[in-house]
């Protein structure tokens, strides 16, 4: 197989900060498509990544799954685009394509481990996948995505991993009108379920530990606002919600959460915190409530997301910079300063 | 109101052994039915109760809520019952009957919360609700249940906690062939589960701490038995199971047990451990799996689940004691040491 040598930024320890590196990417096959990538969002998973926090890392660690860019190059058999074309693509890049859930489309829940952006077992070089801190990719066409040409295009690249990580589950617990949606933790992923949830047409109420989130909660479009440190709140609010999206990286109080829904209400968990989460039997059993879990979306879910947001005219709040910004970018991203993604303007790689 | 006396089982203090005391029962109104109790089951909440381990009890307590017995008299407008007809009570005696769960048909998800068999506020006499370790029992016709004729009655009785309680969660997640059901925990809810689940066409697999119990899992009706301490057979079973039903009431390790969940799998808890349970966010997230509670059975299905009791000549297996022996049967309650309900035989509470 033949590659080429092409720019990107990462890091070749846990320890150091990124910094430009040169990787080689497949010629395309007949079925790849390469991209040369105009914008990468920064997701925390990057991070955790890249610093090894998550101990399967393998470097050098290039990370970005929040990719769009431009087709520059087609495989022979590549129907779904042409040169020229917007596309994008988000966490995972292969499948194994046969297990029960690849057959049902559903690659994200693929049974073998789908091969994920970066840091997974690259299917065609003896290498891990390197992920959008770079000038180009190149994937099966089979998991890019076209992206609509109204929406402004670095902030479209959140919707590739914050965007389809919320909208998925707000689709499959069937969040619309008439339902009342908690959504927890307004950061990345947050603002983005409150933006979806409202265009899907629920009543959204954020629930938040920070007073200072209040009104920025109503600006994204939620209609309710909760302070979870309020117990008089949380109480007046008890039973009240269908369906909880719980954003939340950090330990917190599951049971608190859980007394917001109403009977056979699920909190779906899309945060991951590191240490599990004590859950009190009676915070399910007596009124048939679900505790759940939701990681991205299938490749089919994720162009009918980017097709929504289209439609709905709905992108991330971000901060735009250039790739010498990441280092500091990681650093302010722990203090949760950022409204609400970064993301890189690749061009700055070419300098 | 008019009220006579009665004879019952009980105790005024939570340290106290049970003993004989005497109790108040309303005369029937216009929709109760007075049903003389012939057989009781004896639940691991009565002994909660009993000895204030939930911490809400009300003395004097009287526990049972496996009630079955024989119509004694009937109020005027009552319709479903008359005097000589079988009947049982489960859990539930009342509910509020207007909050959109009872509206529904869900009694036992009560928004106002239902009245209990025993330890409830009576909604007729200024004391807490008796149970079923008693002469009689007076109850609205709507939380009355028929008792189909062809069932050992003694053997009846714990269908109205034990049978419910596993059926319901069951049926809600659509357990039937060409599924496969983990049962944890092999006791009064377990056996049952087993035996149901059976009976309801899905491949049966009982996950237990205990090598003993693998013969008597089989003999229930469990196609297979996974012994949870022995980390091959439980990863030889990892994304295997459609559904869990949880009957463990101690402190246990809900992640062993999710990791034999497939995606979209759901693992319920009918068992109340009194400690929460730590759930990793990983065990959820990567297969979308759901933990999830469920408790007891609305009245319809309770009818629906002895009915198909009837059909599928399925009963507990029990150990019919006097209400002398009940102390002692606590006891060894609290040791396992029953296969698998204590059922008292009322006749003895006349001697």
């Amino acid at each position: 197989m033949t590659t080429k040598e092409i720019k990107a930024f990462g890091t070749e320890t846990a320890e150091a900060p990124l910094k430009p590196l040169h990787i080689q990417r497949r010629n395309v096959t007949p079925h790849d498509v390469e991209i040369e990538i105009l914008f990468c969002g920064i997701c925390h998973s990057d991070l955790h990544t890249a610093r090894n926090e998550w101990h399967g890392s393998v470097y050098p660690v290039v990370p970005g799954h929040e990719i769009v860019g431009r087709i520059a190059r087609v495989g022979d058999h590549v129907s779904k685009f042409k040169v020229g074309d917007l596309a994008a693509v988000g966490c995972m890049v292969d499948s194994c394509r046969e297990c029960e859930s690849c057959k049902e489309g559903l690659e994200q829940y693929c049974e073998e481990g789908n091969i994920q952006t970066y840091n997974s077992p690259d299917k065609h070089l003896n290498t891990q996948t390197y992920g959008g801190y770079s000038e180009s990719i190149v994937v099966d066409e089979h998991f890019v995505l076209r992206v609509p040409e109204n929406l402004d295009l670095a902030a479209t690249a959140p919707l590739l991993c914050a965007g389809i990580t919320t909208y998925s589950p707000l689709r499959h617990w069937n969040v619309g009108p008439g339902k009342k949606v908690g959504i927890v933790g307004i950061g990345g992923l947050g603002h983005m379920g409150v933006k979806l949830a409202k265009a899907m047409g629920a009543h959204v109420v954020v629930i938040t530990t920070s007073a200072s989130k209040t009104e920025d909660a109503k600006r994204l479009g939620a209609h309710e606002v909760i302070l979870s440190s309020d117990a008089e709140q949380m109480s007046q609010h008890a039973s009240s919600l269908h369906f909880i999206l719980d954003c939340v990286s950090a330990s917190h109080d599951i049971n608190a959460y859980l007394s917001l829904l109403k009977r056979d209400g699920t909190l779906a968990l899309v945060g991951a915190p590191e240490h599990p989460l004590p859950v009190a039997a009676f915070s399910l059993i007596p009124f048939r409530k679900n505790f759940a879990g939701s990681t991205i979306g299938s490749i089919n879910e994720t162009q009918e997301m980017l097709d929504f947001c289209a439609k709905h005219d709905i992108t991330a709040d971000i901060e735009l910079i250039d790739i010498h910004e990441v280092n500091n970018a990681y650093e302010r991203l722990l203090k949760g300063d950022v409204h609400y993604r970064f993301v890189i303007d690749m061009a700055s790689l070419k300098n």
